[in-house]
């Protein structure tokens, strides 16, 4: 009998051996969304890189005018975003700028369009009027270096490449990004199992395949290649021959189902076979108890063995695979793990001690707190109690049941 | 002058403008991933199809034994996941039946392998004893239309695909999913802006594109199908002839900056002369006033222009151009807006009344609420203040600042 282990007890065999792929690719800055930047970027200059305008308007030196009455300054030249004036500035005068266009040295601060009155004298010369306290001295500019200083480290390696990080790439110049892009291939055993687009309705006791389409998609989800073979069936020669082929081309071989105690156990015999490392723990943890994980070789890909049960299976590649895959891509310790919130339990959460309950439901905003609901079904088949939820409440194992009132834990979903 | 208006009306608009395309295609299961479900699917038979054991172990008919002492069952038979037992189920026997495996009608209990003790007789004939109190009856079994009855809806047409529901379409036996994807262009104007892998350091006065990139990856990760023209020159023949040619190629076309009130806005006055629709809007928020939205023609793409100011331009895509991307997918409207939570501000978040103050931070855990820290710079320009972040406080029109612990509202980024 294979001994129970804590949830926070995987975590550790995980940490331990997984290291990150020695693979890094250059890829272009949309491709690598969802990867894992494999270098360090530094600012090469000062960002802003020059003093420049939030809008769109006229600047001029309000720090040196008085504080009060009527402002009446001369209009000389115009800056755009792109084509900066190149005469001198005289102090006292005001420059017509365009939003993100170069303001320069001398004047410090910048006026809208709209809150000034212009005119024009008789010798054509442009002149703006406001009032001195339509704006402070030091509006509306950005200054050099405000947001960043040339040398610093903008983006350390081992951050998570989500749109917003992508957008400061590029505003660092970098048109492709060196990353650790994850290759995880899926497969499902099972002779009860159906290819989905196979014509119904199956016979009795036949099921179509839900897990390698879900673990594919959340693996997705996370940046990674995915390739997902579908069902292979349940005899060592099939599983023998994609171990083989997967072997050299994918960082982690993924399955569901099918490794265990059961007869059919074909997938840990093959394994030990081609000289892989397989255990199998149980993990005190519901949905989601039985776990294997080992390397195929010294330097081959994890393999990683998720619980058959579809909602078991989702639960655990969250809370495992995800943490693995994080792992391999060298990601930053605060990059791995999901986003975790408190709420208050509405109804009674169902949990025992001694093991992790993962109790899906739906997470709501009332008040000054967060809700939490439970769904009214928990079994570990169940899907529609997964896709339809937005959170699931995490009891660790010195916990029974939480009450309804109290506080929860939520891994949102 | 344009009027000011408010986030709410600003949603009006878009609520009010765009309804779903009319183009519905049908993918495979995991290019659906992001994208909207156009049409409802039904459960074609009860799920689980069958009774099925939720373990490894035997089944029996547990309500018609006693409740103490010790049960000793002859084992008839073998069930496996997807070969059931073919022969007649005797009532009083077990059936070693596998995960998933179909349980025959009379026997209503599984007790796991590792519960019983199995012994052989003289005869041949396998048996096992337990405890009657081993195992509830009723245990370990999934019945027949436990998640789902045959003909019932299990996902409506306008779900925003996970991969949770990718998992369930596949268990319903779907290996393609019809869904509006939503085709995007993105394309930034401006003298200023060099192409992001142009060798630096730049010229004064210029800057790296940053926005098409962040919007573009923006939209990809809402499952939109995202080109990205880059930078176009800030002429009027360069934007009719985009227009023109992406006219009939998607459904909608963003730019950032360069609409508006500035002297070199070609973007209006080549849109309406193609006889677009636009109209201008000052949004009373900040970051990012300006907004511009039209259509192109009766049933061409959308226009939307953002903000120039990256991090302006990142909040309204957000808040508006996700929502108009949702609409013409045709989301459910729970499908639509971003998730925002209640969180204890630790310090001061300035806001002004008058106007909607999205005010990037921290969200964090502590004890039994969220607590909210804002960034120290929220210039609108400072993109690390906003790949840095986690959340956004919104503190609504009739809200100045929020005092350090009071409650804000918080749209998770």
């Amino acid at each position: 009998m294979t001994d129970f282990i804590s949830v926070e007890k995987v975590y550790g065999i995980l940490d331990a051996a997984i290291t990150p792929i020695s693979r890094k690719e250059r890829l272009p800055l949309r491709d690598a969304l969802g990867c894992v930047l494999a270098e360090s970027l530094y600012a090469t200059n000062d960002v802003p890189a020059f003093n420049n305008s939030a809008m769109d308007g006229f600047a001029f030196p309000g720090s040196s005018l008085p504080a009060h009455g009527l402002a009446r300054l001369p209009v000389e030249g115009v800056s755009y975003a792109g084509v900066p004036y190149c005469g001198e500035y005289s102090p006292r005068t005001a420059m017509r700028v365009m939003t993100g266009a170069a303001v320069p040295e001398g004047a410090d601060t910048v006026i809208p369009f709209e809150h000034v009155r212009e005119t024009t004298d008789d010798a054509g010369q442009s002149w703006i009027e406001f009032p001195h306290d339509e704006v402070k001295p030091g509006a509306n500019l950005r200054l050099k270096g405000e947001e960043m200083k040339a040398g610093s480290i903008v983006m350390p390696a081992g951050l998570v490449l989500t749109p917003e990080w992508i957008g400061m790439a590029a505003s660092l110049g970098h048109a492709e990004l060196l990353v650790r892009r994850i290759r995880v291939a899926v497969f499902s055993t099972g002779d009860e199992l159906a290819a989905p687009g196979t014509p119904g309705p199956l016979d009795t006791g036949r099921i179509y395949n839900a897990n390698s389409p879900l673990i594919a998609a959340l693996a997705q989800s996370w940046g990674a290649q995915v390739e997902d073979l579908g069902i292979l069936p349940d005899n060592p020669e099939a599983i023998r021959s994609a171990f083989l082929d997967l072997g050299s081309r994918v960082d982690f071989i993924v399955t569901s189902g099918g490794v265990g105690e059961g007869e059919h156990d074909y997938t840990s015999k093959v394994f030990a076979e081609l000289g892989g490392d397989l255990s199998h723990h149980h993990i005190s943890q519901r949905p989601g108890k039985p776990f294997s994980f080992g390397r195929l070789g010294e330097a081959g890909p994890w393999f990683i063995a998720l619980p058959g049960n579809p909602v078991a299976a989702a639960v655990s590649a969250k809370l495992y695979l995800h943490r693995a895959v994080r792992l391999a891509a060298g990601a930053l310790s605060d990059e791995i793990g999901g986003k975790v919130v408190p709420a208050r339990a509405l109804s009674r959460v169902k949990g025992r001690t001694g093991r992790t309950d993962i109790v899906r439901g739906h997470l709501e905003p009332q008040g000054e707190v967060l809700t939490f609901t439970p769904a009214g079904s928990q079994g570990s088949a169940m899907l529609s109690t997964l896709a339809g939820m937005n959170a699931a409440a995490v009891l660790p194992e010195d916990t029974a049941s939480a009450e309804a009132g109290s506080f929860v834990e939520c891994l949102l979903l």
